[in-house]
């Protein structure tokens, strides 16, 4: 069941933590600002345990179904990564859509067995909504790790905890999201979340691929200022952060197009000498291309320090929605 | 090797379990009512440690070879499952269809390769005697996960066990098995366990997948009761188990012949009415229309608490087989 | 970095082992007789500790990233046991080919990415070179299990620990290295590091397939007696090692010349009758006839020993680089 609810796990005590403990995290929505403030403040903790003793045995005895309908390994490999650095196990299920699983059988039935052998599950399924189905019928807490061109709200949480871990704050900032922001999943559940907090937004796409009206509309009515443009070389000397995506060659139906605009969303040591000294370029990898290899040693290149904040925010959700934090 | 003999692995004390330890674990033939309530013994115990603290260090620093020649997830996180809360490890072997294994190396070679790192090796496999052929190479225990369309002895374990947790007793029972009785190795397993227990059987297929006539005659050997039916309704409301299997349309040559049973093997809530109020609606699964999910709010349907109650009796096997209760 | 640089881990004390730790494991050039003589120390206590209760906490809350670009069941297997021995925990990822990492990401990036959740790299690549690419990038060590047609030093590292167990020694000895010479990389790694003691050599192959002159060369510019034949009669009786690899019909333009050859090449009770009494018989393994079934029994087979010993090897490596012994 999605939200504060009581907790379904039984054989625990309740109440240990109100707002985590028993539940799903299928939806950026479901966060409060307070929300973020506590997962990050443990996410901190997680950092420095790792960064000194490298695990810990909270998690114990708890097991993980891991379960990917659709591959990433990236995200798989984070999620395995924060389970076994907390103590827990974790059974992998990577290759579902090649086993008996999917013949046939329903989500819904899928969970319901796994919730037997498991204490949670992670899900990366392709359509949109199925983490919310799976969350309904699962009796142990259910985190998305994205569901089609839905929601990823763990990448969400990880971006807002990196622009923290960069920059100090989120409040005061302005965030340039840039390249495929019309069917990119991780701008959508970042712009959700940067909602809550006093942030300018710059969106720079091309015009085929720009953000959703209804995402742009979510945004104002929530007091934010807001830019649309199809060039970064507009706002790149104000943002603070860039977060870049993908423009994918394949959604131009007149590759004319494609040509004219590609440039625009290509970070160069050029592009970096124009943008703020303090600022963070951030990216939710796999990159191919939008950013060069040589602004790797850019100490605002902040891609790979956000990699490894993924597993420790999905290290604290893990120990959260287990009741131990 | 099979059956009771002498520990086969190495430096371990022997006869701390005269009857389990060591022992490969390939055919339902090999267990006496006596080994049963031993295992069920241990499953129980396995059962309330998980409710209890979730996990346990017994099998610590043992590892599980987990080697599925052809996909199974529900069976492979099942014993994965079983091990980690036992506090062992797994080597997941599962894509073995693509790998260098497969590529004409024999299966004693593998099964002498995965001996040197593990301790006991679980197998899948899509031909039938070939978990007996590992038990043979193997200097450490062998546990069938199922072979071809032979046997599945850890199915049949765990579907008594859940009769006996659903119904406090196997004795005075009748069971009804419905469905493909001709190729499903799930109800040949269970058949021949039930014989051991003074039951009455009946088994509701349609004409051209009866039960083969050599099971049939194993029961009648045995003293057992058998009917045979083409319809459930037949046996509906005398049946104290009904164990279902799915019928697989493209198991018919002629088609109108499947349109014409089809409907006696599906599982509807007009249907659970007919049936006794204290009995067992049980299913391997995965099922595919089948049992219809407004069944499954029904306290008489038992498939999912089956489905549990396999990690706890595979807890029991992999305890007992490694010497450690 | 490769050799014997400076720890590359942060946040565990330096100079503990001076020589493994923070290095990685790339080539069988970067090796002295010392270094052998090192880990091969280590790998006899792994084994007797394995022999004696199975597993250690030395690694406990490590974790391996088990990167698979290819399938090797027997290699991937084999770090995972070595790894669960030593206490530790590992990410298998093994499937790449078909999972987004592999969709047009570059190496050091999926490098950069995994350092961010592992304490050490295992990679196995199609091209020869990723290792030492992959070396140069990450921050953790790197142990490379085979790229291409190149190096698999964990698999020379594990074949001389091989032939000191079971004859006590390495100088003064006779190998034969016999079948496909040109392709093999085992036999390239196996000869680079026989250099290193006083050894005499025959390289026993068809001629397509004979040894490449540039490793020839190494080996008598080194100091060691080199012969070359295609009969392994000529040497069976000679040889205090015979290491067979697979004649591959497939690298034979005129079919007709391996139908000359091929018999030259299996090992049959019969020609063992004609080798010495005291002798080891290798083979890489998996096997596809090269080795008939009936020579297994024989006292002087070791392959299977030498699968075992991988894992011991293994386990010295990962607690060496990790600076645990």
């Amino acid at each position: 069941m999605v939200g504060n609810s009581s907790p379904k796990k039984v054989g625990l005590a309740a109440d240990r933590l109100a707002s985590f403990y028993g539940r799903d995290i299928v939806s950026v929505d479901q966060f409060s600002r307070q929300d973020l403030g506590y997962i990050y403040g443990v996410a901190d903790e997680m950092r420095s345990l790792v960064k000194r003793v490298g695990a810990t045995d909270l998690l114990k005895g708890h097991v993980l179904a891991n379960l990917f309908y659709e591959p990433s390994t990236r995200t798989s490999s984070s999620f395995i990564a924060a389970m076994v650095r907390l103590g827990g196990s974790v059974i992998p299920i990577h290759g579902v859509q090649y086993s008996s699983v999917s013949k046939g059988e329903s989500l819904p039935d899928t969970i319901r067995t796994l919730q037997c052998y498991s204490d949670v599950i992670v899900l990366r399924h392709p359509e949109i909504g199925a983490s919310a189905v799976a969350a309904r019928y699962a009796n142990i807490p259910v985190i998305s790790a994205g569901d089609g061109t839905g929601e990823h709200p763990t990448q969400g949480l990880l971006d807002i905890y990196t622009i923290y871990s960069e920059l100090g704050t989120v409040d005061g900032l302005h965030v340039a999201m840039v390249g495929d922001l019309k069917n990119g999943r991780t701008v959508h559940s970042l712009a959700r979340l940067l909602k809550l907090y006093d942030t300018e937004m710059s969106f720079v796409a091309p015009d085929n691929l720009r953000l959703p009206q209804d995402i742009r509309d979510e945004m104002v009515a929530a007091g934010r200022t807001v830019h649309e443009t199809d060039r970064l070389q507009d706002v790149i000397d104000r943002a603070d952060v860039v977060y870049v995506t993908r423009v994918q060659r394949e959604r131009f139906q007149d590759l004319s197009e494609y040509e004219a605009v590609k440039d625009y969303y290509v970070i160069t040591p050029a592009l970096m000498q124009e943008a703020k000294p303090r600022m963070a370029l951030m990216h939710p990898l796999p990159r191919v291309g939008e950013i060069q290899y040589d602004v790797d040693d850019d100490p605002r290149a902040a891609y790979f320090r956000q990699m490894e904040n993924g597993m420790y925010v999905r290290m604290a959700l893990l120990a959260a929605v287990l009741g131990k934090v």
